[in-house]
């Protein structure tokens, strides 16, 4: 049995009591947050408190809160030696005090408020300072039924940097997309097996292999077409870039 | 019973060939390819031909052929009257001959060789300039369990051009992310499920709705971080301009 105790009441941070909750060899022993409100709804299932002081002992303490926010907190924490982890992608492990044993369990997906998670599609990265606290934390993270990997704090900030272009940014492109068929009253919804089928090509093939389109064959008529369709001048500039992009890429274009 | 000849020998030729012979009330009459080589191995389920003087009669002649092939192939048709389409989403219904009646079928999804296609997954953007026409082309669309839409010229061309933000560049940022992440050492595997994510997300919410993360929230520091990691000069670039561009998408900056 894994005793653990929240703190913060974020997407996070509630995903991840809904789903200790119902795993039989991990208990929340509390659910700590400032401010009671947002998890007054679950002091039926948890032990809710706005204390720091008032914690309850555990095997790990998880600091799902802001990044601005882990440090001061890790800080003041009134105990010493137990395993205290943050769950941001980019927050230093060094950051929280040196009084505790440190670690960071990174889930690398996006959390939505109402949706439920499937945690077998949440991969946990898991960066620790001492290697017990890499099994028990594995160990955590398996019992929720998610991959995992060990990885270091490079590694952690690449892959939230790279999250945040195939996230992000793949989003703001979904959304051109959508501002470009809404603008002659075409219909987004012809897009949507075009996305899900685009990001299930790379499932099973690098992305280098799986490109095609006008910019790969340099076909330099589309290109054009396509450019004076785009009335939006920051459009045409992501256009321009992305093509050169995957020009060099493919080694249309001199670097 | 809805007969076609299908011309060109490409993906969308042979999965359209694929489909529509195992598909009760479509007959495939005939395949013409000015080289026989690539569909010869079909000959025993269909009639296959190398001249254009050879055609048999059908309902529907689908051109599944280069864009730069559709007028020259259009204009050496050996009839008159018949339906005659394309599968292009950006030559114009025009550019084909007007001897005989014009159309478009064109399917809004990425076709990889190998993989086999559910074309429920396939929505087909029609176009025609004759209203009769339509509806044989839409039977014929659905007689595949496609979903159907009837666009004009300029619908088809803007679809075909958030096409390539959606599917093209954004397969790009996939790219991008992977080199990123090996630069490290860390998995491109471990962006796979975030990946499918966030294209699963904008299937029931609006791409705006969707949107999450650092350039969204304008998190400067994160921001920062994620610009001094980069060391490739044109990835800075496209952080740049995608973060620029969500802050103007959700009014954290001036137009």
């Amino acid at each position: 049995m894994i005793s653990v105790v929240i703190l913060g009441a974020g997407n996070v941070a509630t995903h991840l009591f809904k789903v200790f909750n119902k795993t039989e060899n991990i208990t929340v022993r509390q659910w700590f947050n400032r401010n009671l409100k947002p998890i007054d709804q679950y002091k039926n299932s948890v032990s809710i408190t706005d204390k720091l002081e008032a914690l309850k002992d555990a095997d790990v303490y998880i600091l799902a809160v802001s990044d601005d926010a882990i440090a001061g907190i890790s800080s003041q924490l009134p105990f010493e030696n137990r395993l205290i982890v943050h769950t941001s992608g980019c927050v230093n492990i060094h950051d929280m005090d040196k009084k505790n044993r440190r670690g960071v369990l990174y889930p690398l997906q996006t959390f939505s408020k109402a949706a439920t998670i499937d945690f077998s599609n949440v991969p946990i990265c898991i960066e620790t300072l001492d290697k017990k606290d890499y099994h028990l934390l594995k160990h955590l993270a398996v019992s929720i039924g998610s991959p995992t990997k060990r990885i270091n704090t490079n590694q952690r900030k690449v892959l939230h940097l790279a999250a945040v272009f195939v996230n992000n940014f793949t989003n703001q492109l979904y959304r051109i997309g959508h501002e470009i068929t809404e603008s002659e009253g075409a219909e987004f919804d012809l897009l949507k097996p075009l996305i899900i089928e685009t990001a299930k090509k790379v499932q099973t093939m690098s992305p280098y292999m799986a490109q095609t389109g006008p910019a790969k064959r340099n076909d330099q008529k589309t290109i054009k077409n396509h450019l004076s369709l785009l009335e939006n001048n920051h459009h045409k500039d992501i256009y321009n870039l992305l093509t050169q992009a995957i020009q060099r890429t493919h080694g249309r274009k001199k670097l």
